[in-house]
């Protein structure tokens, strides 16, 4: 699947960042599924999670699960510093060698604004569905847009990324950086003791205690925890260009819906901003995305025309809302993933 | 204090491990406080933490406090790898330039028995006391030598090394060896990296979401999140020696009280040898040792004269139980201590 011709590119030319840093060339590459009916009303947004590119994430479109492609015309927008749309590793020609800029959330979702407007003429998005980075994003839809966005899905995400989530990015940055193939700012070179120690330090944020304790990675067909560390978490980020992994660390570690002129990091008239159907989906024992921050952001989605905190009972921790092969994770997501769809909005 | 004089050696000699390794000239470094009564009944054994010596935790023990000097007599064994007692920095002329051998709580108590046997004439603990791998250390005692152990308080410790914990361990390790002065099994020179990222893993997992949600580091003076990790945990372990810090991770990595000759593994068998009157005392927070491993041992403690789980109400999360300076975990710690050691036994 991994061809020049399985995704576009929007371009969406020089960009201002928020930072004031410009991009001269950024693009957009997306992916879309199923087919946009005349009334434009049948759309679903499913913006990318960290590191992860639209073939890592569209196995949860399928036929007759929540995300349908033969009722909705889904659309992936890959988020920057993926690989595919504008990241570090394809944008060194552009950039003229000079550092790759920050870019927020705040400068991601008005490109994908204007793919879906300019591109597409649409107008409403039935659902913005996201976990993890991208229900980070789906939040920052909901605000930004709060006319379009008439349900928002946000799947293992919060609105703004909390200090406890930080310090753990930190943690990864810190054993990604080590590796003596970051010189001065940027990799020169593959940092494969790096990417390993990186993987090792996801495996504890990622997963549970009750995930370990039970064992649970016996369910993939792993037969010892060194062999699940060794052939699971080793080699997770190994294929991935690192500098694109400090880039989308850069969004993440800074994202914040009220940060932005609209809001001017009032975060309660941010979240009061937001006009959609909410559903707020973290996973019972992550331990980044808590449940206890989702709990704090639903008494201020005051304007939501409803907003609903429902914890996956999982013991998958962050990965519950990724749910590869974990049929009753997934099963739980998609029926209230269809309940939502279904309520007015 | 650091002064030759602050502390005495214990010479154990020519050890075999349980490994099967041997270590040909055993150093157990100890310190004592107080003054040893005729009766020898007024005994407390407090072991050391990871990475620390007994300057680091001897705080603890202060008049009036429950581990009060003027009333026992306390005695601070310095865990094996500690750079005080026998460790990879100390010992690579005894070993001949020899692999530092593994060494087990297994290994370590019986010495620190020795000591208190040979030495001094002990034959009954009021109280063993620690926190974190001290905590282990505690609950090792318990099992060893049942009818020697009183009373047994395990501050956010546990019985064996949870799966979840070994994992916290193994992305220290790897942030830690990911140093290009790691080379072929051990440091060759000082990781300054490693160190420095080994302390940022530390940072998410030592504290808890509401320390850093509530910006608690304020109170110790610092001035803003990356102040205080800059200050405190980049260099948390600047000061230790990597080759030691391997060394202890393993003990704590392989900490399991049944592991012996005498349990065989049977977990459960070596809960119920215990006769102390235990005190399991987490911290509510506590990221790695957490609270559900106490509770699950709680009800495997059939032998104990009593047991209590006793979480510290704290949002110092791991810290909860070595309160430098947060005098409310401090004074709950005392006052739990305190009747414990009222407590028949």
């Amino acid at each position: 699947m991994n061809t020049p011709s399985d995704y576009q590119i929007f371009e969406a030319g020089d960009v201002l960042l928020q930072s004031g840093q410009r991009h001269p060339r950024l693009q957009l590459a997306y992916k879309t599924y199923g087919t946009l009916n005349a009334a434009k009303d049948n759309v679903i947004l499913y913006p990318t999670s960290f590191a992860a590119q639209h073939y890592d994430t569209e196995w949860l479109i399928a036929p007759g699960a929540a995300l349908d492609p033969e009722r909705y015309f889904i659309v992936i927008p890959n988020l920057f510093g993926n690989g595919l749309s504008s990241s570090p590793s394809n944008s060194m020609e552009t950039l003229a060698d000079a550092p790759y800029p920050n870019i927020s959330y705040h400068d991601a979702i008005p490109i994908q604004h204007r793919l879906l407007t300019e591109q597409f003429g649409i107008t409403r998005l039935a659902l913005v569905y996201g976990w993890s980075m991208g229900g980070m994003q789906a939040y920052h839809w909901a605000a930004r847009y709060p006319d379009m966005v008439a349900r928002a899905a946000v799947v293992c995400g919060s609105a703004r990324c909390s200090p406890f989530n930080a310090v753990f990015l930190e943690s990864v940055r810190a054993a990604l950086t080590t590796d003596p193939a970051f010189v001065d700012g940027r990799f020169v070179s593959k940092p494969s003791a790096g990417l390993r120690a990186m993987g090792r330090v996801y495996a504890g944020w990622a997963m549970s205690h009750g995930f370990y304790r039970d064992e649970l990675w016996r369910e993939a067909g792993f037969t010892s925890l060194e062999d699940y560390l060794t052939r699971s978490w080793d080699v997770a980020f190994a294929h991935r260009d690192a500098n694109n992994l400090l880039a989308q660390l850069w969004t993440w570690q800074n994202g914040d819906i009220s940060r932005c002129d609209a809001f001017r990091g009032d975060f309660r008239k941010a979240m009061a901003a937001i006009k959609a159907r909410v559903l707020l989906m973290p996973g019972q024992t992550d331990n980044y995305f808590q449940v206890g921050d989702n709990e704090d952001e639903l008494p201020l989605l005051t304007s939501a025309r409803a907003a609903e905190l429902c914890p996956i009972p999982s013991l998958h921790g962050h990965r519950a809302g990724n749910p590869v092969k974990i049929p009753a994770d997934t099963a739980f997501i998609n029926t209230k993933v269809s309940t939502l769809l279904a309520a007015d909005a």
